[in-house]
């Protein structure tokens, strides 16, 4: 629901009760542009801490989630949709930090996820790979997060881990070539973000002995994106984990 | 043996038999430099052929193979030693056709095999990745045919079916990094050469084809290496089928 005063906001929050989650409708990512409201007075503080509502703002009913599920989903030029894998993701401080694949759910969750995710696409335009993201609730239903009209975090496992990866599949959407098959081809994958510390020398800190851990380590996929400087909390590379297990791959990262 | 005149090609022939091979020490592959004499007679037309003795020719015993193999071996700069699966390596006229990765052969000829490859890239000095070609012979003896000191055509699959990528293990090997794990991440791969066909347009040829089909192919991986003009019998590129079988991988790549 949309808010474009402190006078919406609050009906707003008559409506769905607190807390209340807030977001910005641009440059909303890796929890920036979100803040939550957990009471009424609470409201005018939550709106300006995302810029007044110049910025376009809407409202969310607040969603208690035991897991965050996410579905990459490609659809080609010709309208032909292809699903990836159900991962599951796991937020720190409101980064996604690690992605696991395929998500350990039942099989009920995942076609639920699925149906989810290619309805969310359904209602857009355009060719190419969305990530859709999603939440699951205690009592096993799966609500709609959000949609990222791109190759994602949550799908760069793929790489190692899927015949077709997220990237070769948006190319082939958009160029209009066939879709790529999606399935896996390890039984297990696992992709950990390696976040930017304190500000310094990339060369002095955690991420370098992390990659060299991971050089020695079966099955281990080191990225650096070579960004020109490290920020805290800023996404410089992940590591991707593929092996004959989930109980395999996380001993793995635990080596790391 | 080396040869530097007719009387010393006699000689070998007399020593080894006819048909016997003579090979050029340089720019030999894909069948250049190589070339028959069926009897004493036709040693001066061999020899010729390959351009007389100035460019150092050698003789080798003619050898009755029943299946070319071959093992890839990374060798880093602390001496460190790696082999991937051995493969089998079909040919036409003396160009690699397809890679069958595994080679379907019994474990007592893998074993030999990557004896034999230990041996031959330890009689050389140098860090990086080397191809050493087999050929396994009716009565389960491997022989060494030749080594590539590089990333090899034979390799090519591991892009897709290893853990570690040939490619990935030369520069591990020549950078002073751990060397990757070798074993295969798909239960098999089949790598397809696409050669070059008749001058002309690569647009309008047989190529473009085969790339169209394979694009619908599940695990199917196509590379095309843009060289700037076709030639007949040129590898232009190739492409990898991983799955779940042998038997699978060529039904796929039969539909190509």
């Amino acid at each position: 629901m949309q808010i474009d005063s402190i006078a919406s906001a609050e009906r707003a929050g008559n409506l769905f009760g607190y807390p209340l989650m807030i977001k910005s409708k641009r440059l909303a990512y890796d929890g920036r542009g979100n803040a939550v409201a957990h009471s009424k007075e609470e409201l005018p503080s939550a709106v300006s801490a995302l810029g007044g509502f110049d910025r376009g703002l809407y409202v969310e009913k607040w969603t208690p989630f035991v897991k965050e599920l996410a579905v990459i989903v490609a659809r080609g030029r010709d309208g032909s949709i292809s699903c990836y894998p159900v991962v599951e993701t796991i937020h720190k401080d409101n980064i996604c930090h690690i992605v696991e694949a395929p998500a350990n759910v039942p099989g009920r969750i995942k076609e639920l996820s699925v149906d989810v995710a290619q309805q969310a696409v359904s209602s857009l335009e355009g060719a190419g790979v969305f990530a859709v993201e999603l939440f699951l609730t205690k009592d096993g239903k799966v609500l709609l997060n959000e949609v990222a009209p791109r190759p994602h975090n949550s799908g760069h496992h793929t790489i190692e881990s899927c015949y077709t990866s997220q990237y070769e599949q948006h190319l082939r959407a958009i160029i209009g070539l066939p879709l790529g098959d999606t399935t896996m081809k390890t039984p297990a994958a696992i992709m950990y973000n390696i976040l930017g510390e304190d500000e310094g020398e990339p060369g002095l800190c955690l991420a370098n002995q992390l990659i060299s851990r991971a050089l020695s380590v079966p099955g281990a996929s080191v990225h650096w994106y070579g960004k020109p400087e490290m920020r805290k909390q800023r996404k410089m590379g992940h590591i991707t984990i593929v092996g004959p297990s989930m109980n395999i791959v996380k001993a793995r990262l635990d080596q790391i």
